[in-house]
């Protein structure tokens, strides 16, 4: 009989986990071509507007598939209100049996989402951050922070958002986490000021300018995944001395990569993938100097290797 | 919280259903562009050999969209011991949130395939059957029976399959629901004896040649559902008088269809979708001399109805 977990009982494993090294590994294997990951399915609605996609595959030495399924929809047309859902489901190999159903409510899709931020700031970020930017105070844009603690010294945060509210709200909920927030409105401040930028929206047009970005930064842009949603001037990936995918096949098609692409700013073989940034250190960045771009869309072997992490400690706890 | 439903569950309610109009409301629905359809989501396993589809979508008028994972895979490459599983997930629109999980081993999926073929038949057999004849004596050979016994007033079967063994339990399986069975190694047997013919077999090379067809038969071809698989001669859809699909879209790249544009025996243009010949009798039979053939690749608009109309039946009984 296939196991059912609920978010509680998810949340109560999590931080027996390393998500960070579990996602690395799943990178690492993707970029090796020890990953079958087919193309996203997806599902667009119109009345109320939002979509749905499916990732799912499997690592070619695993015992298992994965199929993960997320929604995002608006409340209305007229509103920018938002639900995102969705659930993991991992299968035995070779039967189809439901191994398990983890009804995480897209909290799974958040926490690996947020380890990759931080596994591509480990690998391309410059060695000292004096201030983490953050484009965005949504669920990402506190989750990303909290998952740069491992791998990024760095206490001091400014955030970026549309409103002085929801700036207020993002600073009453971080500070006590233990960082330093500073609030703006401008993003030439974000810019200025932090050497490591992460940018959080689902802005359909670009957020930063190509001159705004100074030598020595770092950006991990993950709020664009579709061929639609764009955060960063094309000129930006033009300009940056290391431009890297999470996955070289999806970004020819969504995100910030497929936006250079498209209007001819960025040459394909200019793309690096972020496994193999992993598997090879000169791949990385070397200088201080050097500007570098992850442009992360979100992999199916991310949702893979979460699924399996979680699965394993739920079980153990049983034991 | 999502509702979670096994196996036993969904059986203990399935004769209150009526599949057959349930999945008939979704042809029309689909053929008359009120269902939102994506292509088949599609994996493949090498060791062990096997498959996984993933069949989505839900109609316009509707709250509620449907996600169906099934699968197949062989013990090993060398047997042809086949394991087949599934479940089907149903989703609230406008949120995402879970619904319920049908955890259906894919019994679910046979039903909706089984009264496919009986919807086939009821609009485009002849009037008077006087042997139903099946190719294949698993359970689709079984249940594409079964599923007929309310739209076709006839008892006599005839069932060819690849050994007596198989044949013999096939027998003694039918012959306690009032069915007469005969059984045969040779197809012409079922040629020459049956006028509705149901093929439901997994063959990938033709298993009827187009001189064995009869004027007045009708086949229903349910055992092809990928690129690969192929039960019937080309020749036999060229000669055939009306050629239905169950999905135009699905049949250009997959089943009996996709095999005879490949090769140039059938024109796109005589392809007629079922849920027209449903809605619209002038697109049916005109004499009980014609041919006609229905193939059917299984699309999620049945997966759909099927799952809707199983949840409905199983919160009634709760309540």
């Amino acid at each position: 009989m296939s196991k059912i977990y609920n978010l509680a009982q998810i949340k109560g494993i999590l931080n027996s986990l390393q998500p960070i090294q579990e996602i690395e590994k799943g990178f690492m294997a993707y970029s090796a071509g020890k990953a079958v990951i087919p193309p996203v399915g997806e599902m667009l609605f119109e009345d109320p507007p939002g979509d749905i996609h499916i990732k799912y595959g499997y690592l070619v030495d695993d015992d298992y598939y994965v199929i993960k399924i997320a929604s995002g929809f608006f409340e209305s047309p007229a509103t920018s209100r938002y639900t995102s859902d969705g659930l993991i489901l991992l299968f035995k190999k070779g039967t189809g049996e439901l191994v398990c159903a983890l009804l995480d409510e897209c909290h799974l899709t958040n926490v690996r989402t947020a380890a990759a931020g931080a596994v591509s700031a480990k690998y391309l970020a410059p060695k000292n951050i004096g201030c983490i930017g953050v484009l965005g105070a949504g669920t990402q844009g506190r989750m990303q922070v909290e998952y740069l603690a491992p791998v990024i010294d760095c206490k001091e945060v400014m955030v970026w958002g549309m409103n002085q509210n929801e700036l207020d709200d993002y600073k009453k909920d971080m500070e006590p986490l233990g960082y330093r927030i500073q609030t703006t409105l401008n993003t030439e401040d974000i810019t200025d000021r932090c050497n490591l930028i992460v940018t959080a929206t689902p802005s359909k047009s670009p957020l930063l300018s190509a001159d705004q970005i100074r030598k020595g930064t770092h950006i991990t842009a993950m709020g664009s995944d579709t061929p639609e949603k764009n955060e960063l001037d094309p000129r930006i990936l033009q300009k940056a001395d290391i431009v890297v995918a999470d996955s070289i096949s999806q970004c020819l098609s969504r995100g910030e990569i497929h936006q250079a692409l498209r209007v001819g700013l960025l040459e394909k073989e200019r793309i690096v993938e972020l496994g193999n940034v992993i598997a090879r250190p000169e791949l990385r960045r070397i200088s201080e100097e050097q500007i570098t771009i992850a442009d992360l869309t979100g992999v199916a072997v991310q949702d893979i290797q979460i699924a399996k992490a979680v699965f394993h400690a739920l079980k153990l706890k049983e034991v």
